[in-house]
């Protein structure tokens, strides 16, 4: 049995230096579970001059990913670039030439994940992405081997570690969006743009690769409704914790009625969920299945290390096999290539909850009337009503609705929004009750 | 390739009904994600006179366990009978014909695994069983695949869905003890011999599993330090609950300077710790890798179907192979058999931890100087204490230390507890309060 395979690593930043630190530190630890050494053979990166605080031999750098690729010592191929070019020229090119791909690229599986699958099964070959989805939580092998016995039903997550913290930071420390920003900035948890994870891109992303493995379909990225967490502002926050609810940016994917509903938007779920008691930059998926029930993985869903952790357990899966000369006996999505189809898209119009309400209006009589009619005029009843700030303007009115639809609450606002005693855009955000 | 798998069952009881049903009615799924259909070859059980309300075909029905060892239309032996024999020498005797056995036995595999995993080794066959840990939560899989990079340091495990149902009830509900295992008995969820769950025995059989895989070691059953709750009452709950903690019957494996601990016992932690929102009968644990850092793992801990979700994704994970002639390339305990040592078990003695003291004492004058001395004796300093019930005998005296040692709580309660004023056995509960 061969007893070393060969790593050649694409790209020597963050998630990089974590995966390098990790197959060196616990090179022992790996062996003595494998019977395997794991060698970085090569680093290519445009960079590799700055001293990165970890030692490599210098011999290994390189700029030239494509010699990496071609490298007869390099086995499993790692691409931790991001970004769709030249990544997906660099997996293909390694798959073409038969060798596994390791990657924790989210952007490009979501959106142009099947010319890389396809590439693989037609080459014989894998590809591994654990660190995509919930960075260090083994999330993706729960899954597709953990959970195969179950068609699964519905995935809740938190996905989005930026955004958590965020809204963490404005449920527990009284913050406010910007604050929280830029303290997440300050702190490195967010971008100097932070639209990805404040916009729910990135959380879309990653629930498009959950989807995809969890349902066996195929999504298409453009059909996922992503609303961002830019509008929630302290009161909202406030009003959520008076009504037993906090706000997260949840990213959901389930079943309604053959179709398959997928969306990523901030949502009231009650402070007693495992999910609300998810804080700061951890993660957590909650996956429902036909026999299994309620499941929830929680862990960390950035950073170097955590993420590092789920590429070397990916690393570690592929030489397990190809030492034994194994062939690769689970599909990298659960599923055999053949067997997907284009999944529904359920119209994120026809999303069903309960609603809340928040709305700035000048302190006017009647005001409230002229609103709750419009409501009531398309359908929707009221549970609740709250109005604060009496005598100064503008008054900001919170309504908590019974169940409706996303549509006619749109149709609703879009006339609500458009009276002289409306202020500025209302926001509505869906209340999910019934979360199992 | 191969596309049909023979499924022996031993067993048809409450997991082997849970098995059958959705291997019958998940059958087209598996099928759509393995190209492979796992045909119920062989049921064996005493009794295959009752009906269990699955349409079976009587002429599978077996008493002869060793003849659907022996068909050779089965490939894969799944034992679900329980207990240490017959059903060691039936996995032992499918091992030895190169079958691959899959188990939800935990007192078999905590206390003799071994010979099962050498008999497996010797034969070149394979033993699966997730269902033994955490019924439906794919743990072990995540702790030998997922997260296989790091040196695993601790875990901290709610294994026991009967004695959480109890606590909560008792912590939610205003419950006794007995009131509450009177209910877990009424619902299905506790035996009428509640022994093995109350008294934390199969949670133990459970963190010995967990911690063999996890730390590498082999871990001597009778090591472990194990208590039940018996002795909660409703006071210790609502104490707990003013100190802002929940008491939780918890099983700890985790390195203290090179040596294993290796806990079952019920522990107070923080309200705000994931561990403490795992409520009713389900199961969580808590695992801290070297670089993932934090990760939890959550779900129904027992059951018909989610156990029976884990016998079928082992059964998957088998078949997946079988189909290919792949050899196993993952051991059973995640490191190959040889590389396991004897644990150095750390004495329970030297845990560290506050303490929770509970004493029932004559209500007279100098009765709590006297206890506080003789703590003071050993070294043990106080925190706070409570009083309660002055007027009325006896009283309750409620102590919370510093942190000190096991063996120092031992020490000072064993004077205490013989002095004429205290009217019962003191409770001393560890506090967590450094649970990360």
């Amino acid at each position: 049995m061969k007893d070393h395979i060969g790593v050649g690593i694409i790209g020597f930043g963050t998630v990089g230096m974590g995966t390098v630190r990790i197959l060196k530190e616990n090179r022992e630890l790996i062996h003595e579970r494998t019977g395997v050494y794991l060698n970085v053979r090569k680093i290519a990166d445009l960079d590799i001059e700055t001293d990165r605080g970890i030692s490599v031999d210098p011999a290994i750098l390189t700029r030239d990913a494509n010699a990496l690729i071609a490298d007869p010592g390099v086995d499993v191929v790692v691409e931790l670039i991001g970004g769709y070019e030249p990544a997906a020229t660099f997996i293909k090119e390694a798959l073409k030439q038969g060798k596994y791909v390791v990657t924790a690229n989210k952007a490009l599986l979501a959106t142009r994940g099947w010319e890389l699958f396809e590439a693989a099964h037609e080459n014989g070959a894998n590809i591994a992405f654990e660190a995509s989805v919930g960075g260090g939580i083994p999330i993706l092998r729960s899954v597709r081997e953990g959970l195969c016995a179950n068609h699964l039903q519905s995935i809740h997550g938190i996905l989005n570690g930026t955004a958590n913290y965020i809204l963490t930071q404005m449920s527990d420390a009284g913050m406010d969006f910007e604050e929280a920003l830029k303290e997440a900035q300050r702190k490195g948890y967010a971008e100097a743009d932070p639209s990805f994870d404040v916009d729910g891109i990135d959380a879309a992303h990653k629930i498009a690769i959950l989807s995809t493995m969890a349902f066996g379909v195929r999504v298409p990225f453009d059909a996922i409704s992503v609303r961002g967490i830019r509008d929630i502002r302290q009161l909202d926050v406030l009003h959520a914790h008076e009504l037993g609810l906090v706000i997260k940016l949840l990213a959901v994917g389930q079943w309604q009625d053959g179709e398959l509903e997928i969306r990523v938007h901030p949502v009231m779920i009650p402070e007693s969920h495992m999910l609300a008691k998810v804080k700061g930059v951890y993660n957590a998926i909650h996956v429902i299945g036909d026999f299994v029930g309620s499941t929830l993985y929680y862990g960390k869903g950035a950073g170097m290390l955590p993420t590092g952790s789920a590429v070397v357990s990916d690393i570690i899966s592929i030489a397990r096999q190809l030492v034994r000369e194994n062939t690769y006996d689970i599909p990298p999505l659960g599923y055999p290539l053949p067997a997907f189809r284009d999944a529904v898209i359920r119209d994120a119009s026809k999303v069903r909850g309960a609603y809340y309400l928040r709305m700035k209006t000048v302190d006017r009589p009647g005001v409230l009337s002229r609103i709750s009619g419009i409501l009531g005029e398309n359908g929707i009843s009221l549970a609740s009503v709250i109005q604060k700030g009496e005598g100064e303007e503008p008054v900001a009115i919170v309504m908590v609705t019974h169940e409706t639809t996303r549509r006619q609450i749109d149709e609703a606002l879009k006339t609500i929004d458009q009276l002289d005693v409306v202020m500025e855009p209302t926001l509505a955000l869906h209340i999910e009750l019934d979360l199992k």
